[in-house]
């Protein structure tokens, strides 16, 4: 048997059915190789299979052996890691303090979108958004294991994570909507999953790797007409650990303990510490792992928090703080909520792709990450990329793209601010690399007609302009010492500066 | 003799021209009415003439007084105020904490712009400033009495404010610019002033009035190559005392200590409460009175001063601070220098139309008031508006004539932010004005498709669809209840609701 390094091997074994085998049996797995050995759970998939997961991390020979509760857990065998294929670059990891990069080095510069609950929508719409996310516009993307009710959300999703019967929906609308739901009209089994549930959220984390998209996973979130958000701490334990046995052997994976984890009433601190526990103990990968605010951020400082995932606290100025909270955190700030492009009535969702696109590279510039999200109207389907994927509307995932292709020109990993001098411009005084020899200037929405720059280091410096709206970079020579860059005088204009 | 209220009466005396007449020989009258008995300092305006001026607040039959060093100073008479003619409303006043009044109660709206040396151009540029501002564009401008020395601006002025010769400025260029100038090259007599250069500003200041265009006066500024911010104190209270009793009688004066307090290197705080205290005790019709930053603040609570004249210190949010500062300070916020529309390579020179146009909207619409400045490249004549008037080219202007327009039909005097519920959109919230007959929000950058409206007071509302960009008011329908009210999903767009 062989598998490649990164990738998931997957010992299947049957069992018992009878009882309930989610909470009378269990199963887990030793996998050995030369440089580790790591121990993991497995979980019922249902029709009498149970399933142990492993992603190693190396090369080379492993050994494995499951066990269990029941006699058919009991099993061994050996297999060989080969090399990381083409697009493999294994988990995404910090790097250097504010920035990522793939395990195996490769430096990652993260482009997220949102679609919330997109595995649970039909596979119609399913396939629209698999045509748009191969356009290779992102590389990170956020959605919830649990169906989402919110406006533009009153549809049952196509599967439910539990055995039950979910509330009657048909009489929802935005004018009735309320969040503050007492959930009776439900009857669930919470002891019992609905694997299939959980293989489309599988599916779902599969595709994204698939397309060099990062699974940033949101475990728990606020917007539940069903109580899937107040299920109490015996039932939170299961489904956490539930979902760590079955997701964890992703490469691809990030773990977002919730998505406004503020709005969720029934939780309080000491839960979302819990389940962080879980999660460090559970999760032998150490995937990335953060927990994401709707108002008052969740304290970035906690050890198990590998990365600020943030939504912007004032309506004006978020992005521009990046380096305020790296300074504060000491640790990858992303933007994961900075308002969508759209035109829906909320000020969250109706913002314009060119103020998008440069809230994207005011992250970026400053050290940062950003997030987009896309929220159109759309009279005839109800269909929001926002929340169900589907097809793209707007002009910024192209410049976003654009601005990645930017970023992987950079020398070192990511760009941070550097000390520069007074440069009173829109968007940011001055901006470098940690090597020196590279800086990129970015005038928000100034309209320069030209800058002035000052090179004494006696070296010379390929110079381009490069328009993040038109996505264009146009060489302006090569100067040393004093010089003048011409510019158009639009909005959304970069200088780049690479010594030559 | 017959004057109009709020105009000014000039008593006119010949008078000694030997010695120094500036600082050896002195003026004053005393201008008795039915209600108000006021003694004013005249000044020396050259060739032997001596002047008293005097701004009557009320109608009826006045008489005066006046008296100095030398004989002829000695003069009586009498004369009428007639009632005010059309366009005189008095001198502005605050109203209502945050809002500002003219004297006779009719509602001033503050829309300023910024042509800092506007009077010191030759005579052509002055014609064009004076084309522009018949448009009715603004109506308050910032200008100061010294010339400027700052990029785009090493012309000499006209007239120099003193005898004596400039620094030679053939040589200057934006290469050798510098303002920690010496001041060596120029030799100036501090004691005698050069009559001709006030009347320059005089001049301004009528232009100004007869187009409905308050005059912001400044003073003092950094921007200098020939010593003028740097005299000592004996001359400074020479040239204050000068311009008080010269400019005071002017209705349509207000008072700027300075531009940039605190880039004056050479003045300290107790320098400018000193100014203040002179213009409190010599200025006695209580003009307006500010002092305009680059980064801190003036302590705005000092009780001298009547409203807040505030430079941004974020590049990103500035006008969206006007109700904190509202709160902080109990007095008018007046969002003096906001960045200008233009396409120079500073910063705070180069914003859209677009985005100066939205900034005015946010601090009107928050209860405070913005102003303009332009900084189009002119490579032929490097005539900027923000320095020298001339013409206009921005797209700005005819947008902030239209939003003048809007809030002349506001019932009270100036918007202010209300209670309003929770609304999430980018813009404000929910404003109000005093009464609650009148709403108007509006949704910044925002691109809103529609909004919805609840109306639980039994009335009904006349809807308006303001698009704050192309400038048209459509009717969107007389609502009451729940409504909801279609928008072009376009940025700068405001809803107005009033109750019929």
């Amino acid at each position: 048997m062989q598998v490649e390094r990164w990738d998931v091997f997957e010992v299947s074994v049957n069992g018992p059915r009878d009882g309930n085998p989610f909470t009378e049996q269990n199963i887990r797995g030793t996998f050995e190789g030369k440089n580790e050995t790591v121990t993991v759970n497995g979980f019922y998939d249902g029709d009498g299979v149970y399933k142990v997961r492993f992603m190693p991390s190396f090369e080379g020979e492993y050994t494995y052996k499951t066990t269990g509760s029941f006699p058919e857990a009991e099993a061994s065998g050996a297999f060989t890691v080969t090399p990381a294929g083409e697009g493999n670059h294994g988990p995404v990891r910090v790097a250097y303090t504010y920035h990522f990069a793939y395990e195996d080095g490769t430096p990652y510069y993260s482009v997220g979108t949102t679609c919330y609950v997109w595995p649970h929508q039909a596979e119609e719409v399913r396939q629209k958004t698999l045509q748009e996310l191969s356009k290779g516009y992102f590389n990170k993307m956020r959605f919830c294991v649990f169906p989402k009710h919110y406006i533009h959300n009153f549809k049952d999703p196509v599967t439910f994570p539990y055995e039950g019967t979910p509330v009657d929906s048909s009489g929802l609308t935005e004018e009735n909507f309320s969040y503050d739901s007492d959930f009776s009209g439900n009857s669930w089994d919470f002891t019992r999953f609905n694997p299939e549930h959980f293989r489309r959220v599988e599916q779902a984390i599969l595709e994204l790797r698939d397309r060099g998209i990062e699974a940033d996973l949101i475990v728990m979130h606020p917007y539940d007409r069903w109580g899937f958000s107040d299920m109490g701490r015996q039932a939170d334990d299961l489904y956490w650990k539930y979902c760590i046995a079955r997701f964890s052997a992703y490469r691809n994976l990030w773990w977002s303990l919730a998505n406004e984890y503020d709005l969720m009433k029934a939780k309080t601190l000491a839960d979302w510490e819990h389940y962080a526990d879980l999660l460090c103990q559970l999760d032998p990968y150490n995937h990335l792992r953060s927990v994401h605010n709707c108002e008052p951020f969740y304290d970035f400082t906690r050890p198990w928090i590998t990365h600020c995932s943030m939504q912007r606290q004032d309506l004006y100025r978020h992005v521009e703080y990046t380096e305020d909270y790296r300074i504060r955190y000491g640790k990858p700030v992303v933007w994961d909520e900075i308002a969508y492009e759209g035109n829906i009535d909320m000020g969250w969702g109706n913002i314009s792709g060119q103020e998008l696109t440069r809230r994207f590279w005011e992250a970026s510039l400053r050290g940062g990450y950003a997030g987009h999200g896309e929220t159109y109207i759309d009279p005839e389907d109800d269909i929001l990329w926002w929340s169900h994927g589907g097809q793209l509307h707007g002009d910024s995932p192209a410049r976003i793209k654009f601005l990645h292709q930017i970023l992987t020109e950079t020398p070192g990993l990511g760009l941070k601010r550097g000390p520069g001098a007074f440069d009173e411009v829109v968007g940011i005084p001055d901006s470098k690399v940690f090597t020196d020899c590279y800086e990129i200037h970015y005038y928000g929405f100034g309209r320069p007609s030209f800058r002035d720059f000052i090179k004494n280091d006696g070296a010379s410096y390929q110079v381009d302009v490069i328009d993040t709206w038109d996505m264009t970079v146009t060489d302006a020579g090569v100067h040393s010492g004093k010089f003048r860059v011409q510019l158009p005088g639009k909005e959304y204009i970069a200088v780049r500066l690479r010594r030559v």
